[in-house]
């Protein structure tokens, strides 16, 4: 891996070199200091270009390759016999949410249209080609239910076993995915920090490759795929706002990571301001953001089960992308967020999952109260698809109309509907 | 459309021209014979080849263009503003489920992938294109669950209205997607039979568009690009074999049109068999070609709902497309599904819905019965995605392992499981 020069400690600064078994930086805090990949800009621009990625036939997050850290033998990935098709999303510009919101310049990035149907198959791919470049037989995570399945999606795609440690609160669509794959599936009785925990500790005990991604340097590195990709489907030219939703804080210091990337590799001439939503049932980073203090823990009350994370396990990271951008954070009710997936779906024929159109409710707020322009180039980013929680859909829209086989009833019951 | 030359009954060969609210021969039969659709060769061969196919960027069904009979304006669906990216599913070789079937040339396209997570997004779209050109408000269509989701996602991003007939027992997935995406939603408290023939009556009443795909000619064009894609995936190296699940007739025979257009266009060299799976359950097509006699009702007893279809509408095309290609059909019992989506999801991260790998688990029975060679190259079908019937799949896998947050309960409850 030429491109990559090494990891270094988000709090300390300190380099560390790239070795198996290497996730955090030994001095810092109780669990280890976060870590980043550094690249070397100059020899990814030896790999590729602009240009040549346009020539790429590759739909998939391997057209970045020079710009990931695993192994750079595009052959490796090309015959996509084990591997999912990961990546290179929709990115929409939808006319009727445009004028919905009043906005000229609204894109939405649909991440529900990866395998597993969110955005962590573009981490949990390379945890599973990191696993197979350490040997490890053996992946495993916690999470609230998206990381998990595309883990286990993508270690079944891979023939690798999969160990997965989720609250006993995910959703059914979540947990049956991760039985379908094959997983071993450990539904903790207690909350997500619980969840983590325990699998933190089991991870140790059993030596399986550790996919939780705030401890894993290398998964934030999948994730930023997406912001490559908004880039390039906008033709490099940079929005000024991204939105999304935010729990473990992973996510969207892997956005801010791909852009600056970018911009560090001269391929875009600067920077978004990056958005991060919260539901206010469980807020502790905008809380903190907003009060410029620590994060304290918080309670799990959304019914947004992806970002109900009250002990955010990348808080710094977060924080970070969004004061470095220049964005903000905001906190919306979960009312707000059940309103978003009926306008997106409405208008846009896109079906979010809550967490996955939080983003895009943040972003209303803002635009209503004229903090964001309604002509600035905005991306939201769906995160997850909603056939995930189906629940929750239905607390979104309620019941059909039940008719009997009669034309004459139906004519009854549609009568002042269409 | 210089492209197309018109349409033709498949019972009494007539020719009609293409014009708005042709949907059926008049001369055939009580509800008017089913059409196809002709098109000019020589004239799809002077406005696009493989060599141009090879380099078009555009990764949907609009890059066949020339083999669709809708507007052939490309800068109107290149934009995407409108338009939900439908098609372009993957093809995957997994290593797994190939050791697993004993098959050296399985291949598995998933269309699970598509919008709304079904093959049925590729009639669906077209039928809303036909829809904005006969410049019809409202779309309608009766159906399973999947054609109907598909026809309200594409008509809530192009800003059409829809009403969906739906018959009572349709999955909770389904009909959530469906109210998501705005339309009217009528659950018929009857058979699917029941619910065809509600719409029907509805549709003539209130003149919508109809969607419905054995009566619309349009449709079958929209499923066919499915077959267009296998082949320039597999390099135009036509598969010995492509299976899939058959329940009113029109994916089939859709798939069976793609490859006569490519093979007629001389694109391919030769035609691949069509293996057509019913379940136990519900097989009035298989048994009328088993035994060689016309198709009778059959009772609608099987957990795979898409394929739930006791009396077929597009029956003859579908037989004719088995027929011709030289294919054969079987049925499997609704075990062998639930062991089909167990079987593809830990082998190769493919979570299939009931009806989605029926096409398999029958390729399975052919293939253990030695009738379909381990060396033949087969492309088997997924044609909808698992998580829109959570419920059956639940049956396929069971319940997680619970357990409090402890790490000595987790080693008990695991030992012997790893």
């Amino acid at each position: 891996m030429k491109n990559v020069l090494g990891l270094r400690c988000i709090d300390c600064h300190k380099e560390l070199p790239v070795e198996a078994g290497t996730y955090t930086c030994p001095g810092c805090g109780s669990q280890g200091g976060i870590l980043d990949v550094e690249y070397d800009y100059p020899e990814i621009n030896r790999m590729t270009s602009r240009e040549q990625v346009a020539q790429s036939k590759d739909y998939s997050i391997f057209r970045y390759l020079p710009f990931l850290p695993i192994r750079q033998n595009a052959a490796l990935y090309e015959q996509r016999s084990a591997y999912l098709r990961v990546g290179w999303s929709p990115l929409y510009k939808p006319p009727g949410l445009g004028k919905s919101l009043g906005m000229s310049n609204l894109y939405i990035k649909d991440d529900g249209q990866n395998p597993t149907a969110s955005l962590k198959d573009r981490a949990s791919i390379i945890a599973v080609i990191k696993a197979v470049e350490e040997k490890a037989p053996t992946v495993a995570c916690s999470s609230t239910g998206n990381a998990a399945s595309s883990l286990a999606g993508s270690a079944a795609a891979m023939g690798l076993k999969s160990v997965i440690f989720v609250p006993s609160r995910a959703p059914q669509g979540k947990v049956a995915q991760l039985l379908i794959f094959g997983a071993t599936v450990i539904s903790v009785q207690g909350s997500y920090e619980d969840t983590f925990r325990l699998s933190a500790e089991a991870i140790a005990r059993f030596g399986w490759y550790n996919r939780n991604a705030a401890i894993n340097p290398y998964l934030v590195e999948g994730k930023k795929t997406v912001a490559l990709e908004i880039a390039e489907q906008l033709n490099w030219e940079v929005p000024d706002w991204v939105a999304l939703s935010v729990g473990d804080g992973c996510t969207i210091a892997g956005v801010w990571k791909g852009f600056k990337d970018l911009y560090l590799a001269g391929w875009i001439d600067r920077l978004p301001k990056v958005l991060g939503v919260q539901s206010t049932g469980c807020c502790p980073l905008v809380d903190a953001f907003l009060e410029d203090r620590p994060w304290r823990p918080a309670e799990e009350k959304t019914l947004a089960d992806s970002i109900a994370v009250g002990v955010p396990r990348n808080p710094d990271k977060a924080l970070q992308a969004v004061r470095e951008s220049g964005g903000l954070m905001v906190a919306v009710p979960d009312e707000a967020i059940l309103d978003a997936m009926r306008e997106l779906g409405r208008t846009s024929g896109i079906f979010g999952e809550p967490a996955g159109v939080t983003g895009m409710a943040g972003l209303k707020v803002l635009v209503n109260n004229g903090i964001i322009g309604t002509a600035e180039k905005v991306v939201a980013i769906v995160t997850g698809n909603g056939l995930k929680d189906v629940r929750n859909a239905i607390k979104a829209v309620g019941e059909p109309l039940k008719v009997e086989p009669s034309l004459q009833k139906l004519m009854a019951k549609l009568e002042g509907r269409l």
